[in-house]
């Protein structure tokens, strides 16, 4: 078992094991005072997993109510949260009562949000069963949902009380979901470790998953303790997130996923930094080398000035300028800020 | 003009002066960055107010959309709140850019709240303009909407970066509507000033409403300041409340507002201190003499019993006891713990 401590404004621990499912009630029931809980789930988790977490819960005296909503990133609206703020007042919950999240990243961001804003504030228990939640979508107090106007537009910073981690639970997902995971695992290895991304090369990422997990949880845990609210460090964890939510939104989220996209967000600013000399050459290639492995794509048929006028467009960005996060070589990345009218060209080079 | 400056997390100043709104453009483009704003109101205020501050805004070159909600409580649900984050998109709003509340308790609570879960927390302005919402509900941070389930179950404590009062707007309020406010007023006078007790009940509130609103506000940002999470004496706000909630519910939040209710609130506490031998004798009877000065009412025909069963169906109370707020003299109040199986009883003594 691993336990890692997270510092953010409100402390919590993450727990790894494999197993732990069986036993997640101990944690909470030692984690939380309340006695009375709802468990908010997706119709594609809670066949698998939601008669074990609640077994579990019960044993340790709470009250269990169930939440189900219909999986699907189509579903993280205002009305799903809505509907799972209607479960809580059903259920009974008060402010010292908690929840728990039970499912991928919708699942944890979803639920995260709804116990943000319910009375102000409750508790809320994450229990990712994806590996993009687990790496990624667990740590880090964002919680959210989508507007028809845009991705996350809506949310919250509010930190779980607790997060637990049942490296089994990956046994059971579709291998291109697992692979989507280890893009963002990559992506880990290229902005802070190295010996991260050697390993993904050299070994079967299958073979330390649960290193591979407590490796990547402590990254972000260093990155967005150092900087929470997302003023400057915490950038780097967008290492391909510009050209890669651009990628998402031009296949209207459909057809390719999150992990997938930031792939070739990954790829194209490793070829940037090469071609403007920031980076040692040869590093968009390995990283590419490193995606083939696990079946994840390096490039698009997308036109690049389509991308950057996509990445323009994001809502979220300020003024004249985007910033950028560029690699200088495997485990240290840069920000680098680029006028807008620029990104395209400093992008592209002048061979596109 | 009096400037009284707030530090709860996020500290903010409140400015009251008599026609204030026709400049307020200079205030706001002190406090905050962006260019660009949402000026929120609901469609009594907009004909009164709206291009006065827009004009203000605009002068000061700031790009300024407005959203016009329908009034009413009714309409203070997640759907509006929606609708306004829609706007907000619409008008390209960015994480430093913000909005403008204008209007009553229910366009600062809700304006707030989609200012607080907006890209996770954007910039507000508070231009309350009811009584109510100058001396209560713009101060302490609190924001958020109801639910089918009850009133103020979903929100944020989320500050505004500046208030603005202008007391010339209540010339245009219904005198009812006024004297909802003056309610809270005199909840403010027995808590915590004698001496603003003391003069609602010897001169005209109308006589000295710029003095009242800035010793209300005081009142509050003292509290508040003390206790921003609500876990000690900012229950001492709550005077009157615990009943007048569950006269709000029984009317369905029709035929009686909220400063009404809270009124009868106050006297059945003070009735109440005065069996139990906790206040001066005579104290219940001075604070009913100054309620129907203002043409407030002390009285309600619904049995006691009914509205402590609707107090302690309250869904945000927590376990077996309830915490009410007795007076012990005009200025002075103290939170006391019953069990809640004994509350009709303490309330309403062997006579009942």
């Amino acid at each position: 078992m691993s336990v890692i401590s997270v510092k953010t404004p409100r402390q919590y621990d993450i727990t790894i094991e494999n197993g732990i499912l069986n036993n997640c009630g101990r944690i909470i029931a030692d984690t939380v005072k309340g006695k009375n809980c709802v468990i908010v789930t997706d119709s594609n988790v809670a066949p698998l997993y939601l008669a074990t977490v609640k077994k579990s819960l019960e044993s340790y005296g709470i009250t269990v109510s169930t939440h189900i909503f219909p999986a699907g990133e189509e579903n993280k609206t205002l009305q799903t949260v809505e509907q799972m703020l209607h479960s809580f007042c059903e259920a009974g919950l008060t402010r010292s009562d908690f929840t728990v999240a039970l499912g991928g990243g919708v699942c944890g961001d979803m639920t995260g949000f709804a116990s943000a804003i319910y009375m102000r504030g409750i508790a809320y228990i994450g229990i990712p069963t994806t590996l993009l939640a687990q790496i990624d979508s667990s740590v880090g107090g964002k919680t959210g949902c989508d507007l028809s106007f845009g991705k996350n537009l809506v949310g919250s910073f509010h930190a779980p009380k607790a997060v637990i981690i049942d490296p089994l639970c990956l046994n059971t997902l579709p291998q291109r979901i697992f692979n989507d995971g280890l893009g963002e695992a990559i992506k880990y290895g290229v902005i802070k470790s190295e010996k991260l991304f050697d390993r993904l090369m050299n070994e079967n990422a299958k073979d330390f998953i649960n290193e591979l997990i407590e490796e990547c949880v402590s990254i972000k845990r260093d990155v967005t303790e150092n900087d929470f609210f997302e003023k400057g460090e915490r950038m780097l964890l967008n290492y391909g997130h510009t050209i890669g939510h651009a990628i998402e939104k031009y296949y209207n989220y459909k057809d390719i996923t999150h992990g997938e996209a930031i792939c070739i967000g990954m790829v194209t600013m490793a070829a940037a930094a090469e071609r403007n000399g920031l980076c040692e050459i040869g590093l968009a290639k390995k990283l590419t080398a490193c995606l083939h492995k696990y079946a994840l794509p390096a490039t698009t048929a997308i036109e690049l000035s389509k991308l950057c006028e996509g990445a323009l467009n994001d809502k979220k960005r300020r003024g004249k300028d985007i910033k950028i996060v560029l690699p200088e070589k495997i485990g240290t990345c840069v920000i680098k800020t680029v006028p807008t009218d620029t990104l395209a060209q400093y992008l592209g080079g002048d061979g596109e």
